[in-house]
């Protein structure tokens, strides 16, 4: 258990991977301890006993999409809470120790989906290089940096921080095939009264289709796109009870506290079979939705205030 | 003005017609003075100004649809509002003075919508006789009741009600080509608080559409659709303002004081150009809509728990 | 029977009304006779026995909406279909005798209809003065223009070939209380090979519902949103078999033989209880509808060129 | 190349994967040359090389959701076409050399996936073991079975296929954690043409949205509902192009051929910004879906018989 003296961040360890440069914008988490997890599963599991008082965990990425494990994670157990998300750029670097020079390079060690992201740009920087899988791009860079002599391998792919932290020397900088790749990570914490809304913010649920019916996802859909909702992403995620069943992860641009959203969930708790809320909180990227007249809470409230009047017989005429 | 000793209800007149019928199964207007007008727009203005507490007008034919003069009446000017609705089974009967057979009948006078709902039977039952136009059904009958000489027919196809009124005999009854048609009569009053909810009411407004794109009217019975609100009547009606443009008469089944048609109409607000409530007020047949589980105001007020729990930190595990 | 020498074509009598006016814009009416019935039932009634080789119907006015009498005569019987359509401005004119000036008018007659969009002008100009009911407004022409004594009126409202055909003077133009009023009038045939697609046609069809259940007119609707093709006209006519039940007269923009019609009408002729083709033909106004980039001709072909494709294996990477 | 003296299967391997046990389903394979890949993508590459004829990847497990992998690979490079499905039971059992007991076992290896997915059945059995990571269920078994002395384990979490194979014997049999876990196999071609329609088939597409708006989604699944046609699948896989842009892989019911099918992807070619289809093949579980009367080929067959009708003058009375 945390004593509170002092705040507790999990995160997908090891030390020096891409979840801890997006625990590291927290500014609270600079003098936090920061506890690296094995999984995700493991640090969301310290959220919920209360070992540490948050997580960071990825969420999407624009290479690969939804973080399955994330969003699975999220939903599996007692209910947590997104209060904040990072965007990091996914930068990856080829790292050696001081001294080792590009030509010298015969091996090289990272994570499977490092190595996907990075073949090309290393299949033309180092032709026919050998390539050794590792647990993740920080224990690449590790396996570097640790003073042991025989690492079968003279370089990792790993990110900035890890280089850094290892004390490597980039022999290539911007090694990712795709240029501007970057994550979305998540804050998770206990359930906790949702933060005010900033006009740039983001909604988060997941919701379980009422039948297999041609039209339920439709039916979900329309309870956004009746209210002027937009969805800025959406992951089918098995229910685990066979194939072709399924929940949907979805966010939404808004926040709880506004009419539209608000109108929006009402009619998926009323029609779905289930529905998770993990959390209204402010965009990374501080991009407010475009609302059209006809939604804004301004318009909710004169159709609320119309609905009074003409119960009360004094439509204005 | 009516100086309120005794109330005063405007109908469609003249004396005996099927609205006078309509008016007659409203309990306090057997004691009221009932006033007759020459057409819906002198009654509906006799309701603006005062001069009556209430008019009867009729609204919906099961043959010949909705009744564009009250529907347009209704709408054309300062608000108004339906407090009731009756059914009235139109039956008409060919009547004529005491002693006349079907045999002595050449001519006979009706008004012309009553002429094409009852050409088929009247033209077996009386084939070659006359037909003579007559500006209602009631003003066919009175004009053998008077005691005049000369009439120039001998017949009138009238309700029942006329021909008692005018001491007339039934020739022949049920002459209506189509049997049980019926039609639909609305009491209009100035704007006044809702009747409560019995369970089994209508609701009717008229919509004007946001734009001439295609799906405007679509996004209008969407907003009825998306809360399972049932239609039970739609008219088109122009807005005057050129061919091609159009406002929508909707009966829909609820009360106003219902969640999901309260949010329909709130929709209905929030994106039709214009609308104006005309009243909620029991079903005259009584009859319950299907409400399907997740519209019921139950399904309403757990989603408002629930957003309510969730944006506070406690969402139900 | 027509014996064929001459072509003949019925119209909405008598002789002068604005119906006259619509078919004396079809070039070959000039030299055809020119047959003028007691109704729209009459006037198509002739055009299905062979009696006329085509009738004229008003369908549809700007202030009124559609013409319910042409509407169910169109349906009510044996298939017909609409060749063309003429648009007609209503202007009304006051119109006395030779030397009968304005301040002579004591009463005049008309048919209620103008009466009615005529109202507030004629109160303007003869306050006091009192109106007499016409069978139409030719018919009030006509009354004066007889070589009668003892007219019981001194003026007609009424349309300027009237007018001019019974040998009046016009005491006041544009009587009518909106201007720029207009009727939409349609030349109905027998069924026959649908004319050629101009660019800018519109197509005619009346359609049951299949269900009264909610989302019966919106499976309709979407039929025709989901192909974008444009809705420019909307009536719920009774199907006669009780309150409540209704079948949709639809006119939309586009030809039978463009591929995003075909389809709709396709989609139509599966999901609707009941359809029927009342024509494809040239807009009067010219104005060709808005076609997005997804339903052109073009993107039908394209799509049905990919399908035979992929069938065959070929899909182009 | 493939000489073409007998053909060559390519599957996910190592040898004994679930992916060969789902490659033996097909009678042709048997006789075959099957080709174990490190990777889904190397599979997928030696089928457009033509250095196998086909190739066996998973698309759907009943726990994980579809496979990442094997979406992107179908679609990333040159067409490729999916020509059957064979759904396999995920059935893990506790395999160890012959002789060793449960209580022998200190330390167990499988692949992570795995491992997640027996944890809790393990945890029971085992209380107190160490697991160890391998690269795939097999190469655990491999490991076992291999003539070498010291592996670092004692017992492997695998497939009876691997088992069998590699001559270990099952301690605990059934050790998944959700009883009736199953896979979807495809088996992956060049394009060819389409199989014939067997009344029970799947069609597989991958579509991307034309607009971020909100409603691209929706207008792409009506597509589908407007047709009658079922979605069994749908993924959002991100485009690569940023974060929150995605294109939809999805299975439908029924062939390319039938009516609804064509008629619905023609929709989704016209209103996608780019669609790929991936095949029309029979349902491993020979479940015909339910067609309304709406959509059957009879249904458009007849609104094709009808449009030609009317369109040609001669509408059915």
């Amino acid at each position: 258990m945390n004593d509170g003296t002092r705040s507790r961040y999990a995160y997908l360890g090891p030390s020096a991977t891409f979840t801890e440069s997006a625990l590291l914008q927290l500014p609270e988490a600079a003098d936090a301890e920061r506890v690296p997890m094995p999984g995700v599963i493991e640090a969301l599991e310290a959220v919920r006993t209360g070992e540490v008082s948050a997580a960071v965990a990825p969420i999407e990425n624009s290479v690969e999409g939804g973080v399955s494990a994330t969003l699975d994670a999220l939903i599996s157990d007692m209910p947590l809470q997104i209060m904040r998300e990072f965007v990091v750029p996914i930068k990856f670097v080829l790292a050696a120790r001081p001294g080792v020079k590009l030509s010298d390079i015969r091996t090289y060690a990272t994570h499977p989906h490092a190595e996907a992201q990075t073949r090309r740009t290393i299949g033309k920087l180092l032709p026919g290089v050998t390539y050794l899988q590792a647990a993740s791009t920080a224990a690449a860079a590790a396996g570097l940096g640790a003073d042991l002599v025989g690492a079968p391998y003279e370089a990792a792919v790993c990110n900035e921080l890890a280089a850094w932290r290892y004390g490597l020397h980039v022999v290539a900088d911007n090694v990712g095939d795709i240029a501007d790749a970057e994550t979305r990570f998540v804050l998770v914490s206990k359930p906790s009264p949702v933060p005010p809304p900033t006009g740039a913010d983001r909604t988060s649920i997941v919701a379980g289709l009422r039948t297999e019916a041609p039209g339920a996802l439709l039916e979900l859909l329309e309870q956004f796109a009746a209210r002027g909702v937009n969805l800025t992403r959406i992951e089918s995620r098995p229910t685990g009870d066979g194939l072709g069943l399924y929940q949907f992860s979805l966010d939404v641009d808004g926040h709880i506290s506004e009419a539209r959203v608000a109108e929006a969930l009402s009619g998926v708790h009323r029609t779905a079979r289930s529905v998770r809320f993990l959390g209204s909180y402010p965009r990374a990227d501080g991009r407010r939705p475009l609302i059209t007249e006809q939604t804004t809470d301004d318009a909710f409230g004169r159709a609320d205030a119309w609905l009074d009047a003409v119960s009360h017989g004094c439509e204005p005429s």
